[in-house]
């Protein structure tokens, strides 16, 4: 897609750190990590995020994220944090689907979100919701 | 696995407000949501985290992480983070393979972790390391 800056490194128009690569999906460093070893995976045709991604694809890209958090893993690294954001609201700011990759070391300090209890009747209302928009 | 809080609700020995329910995963709602409508995917079967889990039941759980994404999203949610947390370092509290998919509001204020401007030849020794590692 135009003016994607994704497309553009799968093109091979922005020069990219890629660590993985096949005819689906391409894996490279993010230029902004968290920790060192922020990996993005991609898919190398144009979807915008979740709610269009094909399921064999994400379950391609899955594959990758387990390759990949084995081999962050046997570099030493803690923990692995493995990230979709979808949608402006929740972060994602390239819109083409893309799947973090995050290497974490204990005491890191990255801050976890903020969580609540909610009382019981709210959760019941709240899960009903869901199994009627599903 | 005994002593295992998730396989007691796949179990239906602790409740839980369950969403969505196949042969092989479970949704149901984070008792400590971050947002409204946070929900955990569990496999039935007992994986510790994203290495040692199977490729077939991780695609299985992305798909119903998208059906759920969508009713999310139909529900009027702004965005959607779809995060898996491998290790205690990476912020994983039960030893069970699960994947949040967590509700964003435009305006929800939850924090996003800082990132850096790593130096050229840093990313590109860092790419070198994961390579070799896969």
């Amino acid at each position: 897609m135009q003016d994607c800056i994704f497309c553009k490194i799968i093109e091979g128009e922005i020069p990219s750190e890629k660590v993985y690569e096949d005819d689906i999906a391409l894996a490279f460093l993010d230029i902004n990590p968290v920790n060192t070893g922020h990996t993005l995976i991609v898919p190398k045709k144009h979807f915008e995020n979740i709610y269009d991604l094909p399921e064999e694809i994400s379950a391609h890209i899955m594959k990758i994220a387990k390759k990949i958090s084995i081999a962050l893993k046997n570099l030493g690294l803690d923990g692995i944090n493995i990230i979709v954001n979808n949608g402006a609201a929740a972060g994602q700011i390239v819109p083409h689907f893309h799947t973090h990759v995050i290497p974490r070391l204990n005491g890191d300090n990255l801050p976890p979100w903020p969580a609540r209890r909610p009382k019981e009747k709210e959760i019941k209302e709240t899960a009903q919701k869901i199994i009627q928009a599903l």
